[in-house]
């Protein structure tokens, strides 16, 4: 039994998030989503959002579960028994930040191995970063990112 | 008749930008400068201070126009009636970034297409963030930059 | 008026050479395509049928001509007073390539520039060399390339 | 049960590839390794060569079998009813061919997924075809391939 | 005499910098290791940290002194008779930003040249932002930094 | 005394080779070019002529040697006791072969280190097969290489 984590920052998650996930899903056993929660980057979206988001993105697919985790992902994948992170890359930028991120987490525990599986075309252009500018001057983004996702991000840029 | 909108945060404008626009003025009937405004991005110059500042430094061109706009570039090449998005590229890392950016335009808006003009040579190395670091530390500017640009950068670097 | 020559190998024309040609037609008032013939470069299709097809490819174009040369781009682009050149570029790999060339070409003529479009995502995947491979295998390039492309191919993999 | 093909040229077989194997059996049920067998690709060790090597170098691993295949990748998978595909990534020179190449597999059977995984950082070097310019020049290739290799490598250079 | 400076924000310092001080002092003959110092940008360490750090670090090597320098790097060489800069690179994305930083350190003083010194694979993970994260979360960082700096790094994130 | 090898197939030598040179002899004491020979390689020039052109054109730089060496560049590092290598990277995409080669070079001799050395920028597209290529359509390269390789080039084309 194969068990796989797959951890970003997933703010918010996006069409190309949810496309790697239900790809993983036909290849691996269990899939653990890790909402990495890092005190020192400021996010849009606060971990608990982030998080609600997620569960009800993923919530059709059995065996897909989802975490909230400040720590080291090695740490969290160790503490799931689980020997392999999950990556999707989307191009040759995400590949270089990737590699490194990938040797990096072996340096601090051997056994635990990083695979990568390549963005579907059409999910391309699918930054979380450049979405939510693309939303805060009104563009249209429903096809970047799910419906709740969508307003979520209107309803929190209206904010003052 | 193809008017070509070139947007970009000009913060300052240097003399690669402005070798772009000259070279572009040959092959384009016009050009729309757009100096692009965007609230969460802190920048040296003011809006104002750049917009007058890239006025001044191609009022020499015939029908090449600068305007700012705080929004999508994309909304401000329909409002413009253009359908031409042009950028410089200096070398494989702005390539990267400028390609993704041109297929999030796209998606966007599927009739604006993005084309490239290579950097000559001799501007390979003006990138702004770094030209004002080389000022702050009194280095010489000269043939980085235009002679406004460089006294605009010296004064404001010596207020507090 | 801009006169732009649109050079390559062609060995075949594929689809992403007509998404680039479709949509530069949108822009440019004149394309003249360039087969370029190096005696050096070993093809599979000789010169002829590489014009052949291209012909045909477009003539639905008003104001698209096709040109076999044996020579240096430059001097194409001069004698047909063209002096810009355009290329399609398909991703980072692509354009390390293209960004030299395109150097060679601006020291060959400092007058001539060049311009990049980049590829459709829905074509990134089309390079002539991987669809003559795919062709050999029996493989489905009917997406790939234009039908009478696909016919010659067939056929010429048969001969022995 | 997840069946995973691990297909490459091998020619010949080296430690970078045997590392990838003795990783990719911790996590998948089944690796078919699969060796591409292409007329039109000159290669140093005959088909049977390289399937001989492989052969005794991975039965150690249970669940692991070697197969010559002259044919499309996609196909092969296909028939063994296998939907992911494995390939070992080193650098970032290798992603990108790697990326362009999973794309074309995606193209002609969307069933099936690429997932790939980074080279440990003691294998960067081992590219075979710089391998077999070391041997040529007697360097010592005893940490880069098999003993067997080595032995296969040295026999085949002495010939004239 | 060659005289190099070797420049960088050591923040802290790693074991990748010390193995490129250690290859280096034996092929030229100074080294004078050069604390940038930036207002701009914001450090962990204070420069005079940083300072000491090195100084203790380094006090092995002979022929290796340590500077703290708030300026450009060129302006710094002139004054020590220097016209070398190292610069230990480890992989592709370190290369690009350096290839144009020893672009514009050319075009601000001719006479300097900057020279690249491949990293040891064993060292390629170690990015200082990347150590610091890893300390942050109590991963284990023993073989990434010296033993001084690990214990400087978990002091200072113990203190509120 | 720092003796560093410069190897290289120079087919022909070009004045990026040659700016490298130049700068290399005000920063170490001893230069050895090296004329790599290697039987697979189809070459322009024969070894012979290659020699004879480097030789006449570093003739003017004292501690300057050039020489021929069929074998691997290690091999003739320690024969010469020297312990670096230095090559010219012109751009990203040099470096990233040239990063590995050092890589393997260190596997085949710890204790030799390779160092880069940034190309000029006038010199970026300086790649000899490409001048061949420019030379074999009459077009004007006595910007690219030196007086007496331009003629030899010229002579050898005409040859049937």
């Amino acid at each position: 039994m194969i068990r796989v984590i797959y951890p970003g920052t997933f703010d918010p998650p996006n069409n190309g998030h949810l496309n790697v996930i239900s790809r993983a899903v036909k290849i691996f056993d269990h899939i653990e989503i890790v909402i990495a929660v890092n005190p020192e980057k400021k996010c849009f979206f606060t971990p608990r959002e982030r998080f609600e988001m997620m569960e009800k993105l993923v919530k059709i697919h059995e065996n897909v579960n989802v975490h909230l985790w400040e720590g080291l992902i090695v740490d969290f994948a160790q503490k799931m028994e689980a020997n392999v992170i999950l990556r999707g890359v989307r191009a040759l930028s995400d590949f270089d930040y990737e590699f490194e991120l990938s040797m990096m987490n072996k340096a601090l525990n051997a056994d635990i191995e990083t695979i990568f599986l390549p963005t579907d075309k059409k999910y391309f252009v699918l930054r979380s970063s450049a979405i939510k500018e693309v939303a805060m001057f009104n563009g249209d983004i429903s096809e970047m990112v799910p419906d709740l996702v969508a307003k979520a991000l209107k309803l929190k840029l209206q904010r003052p």
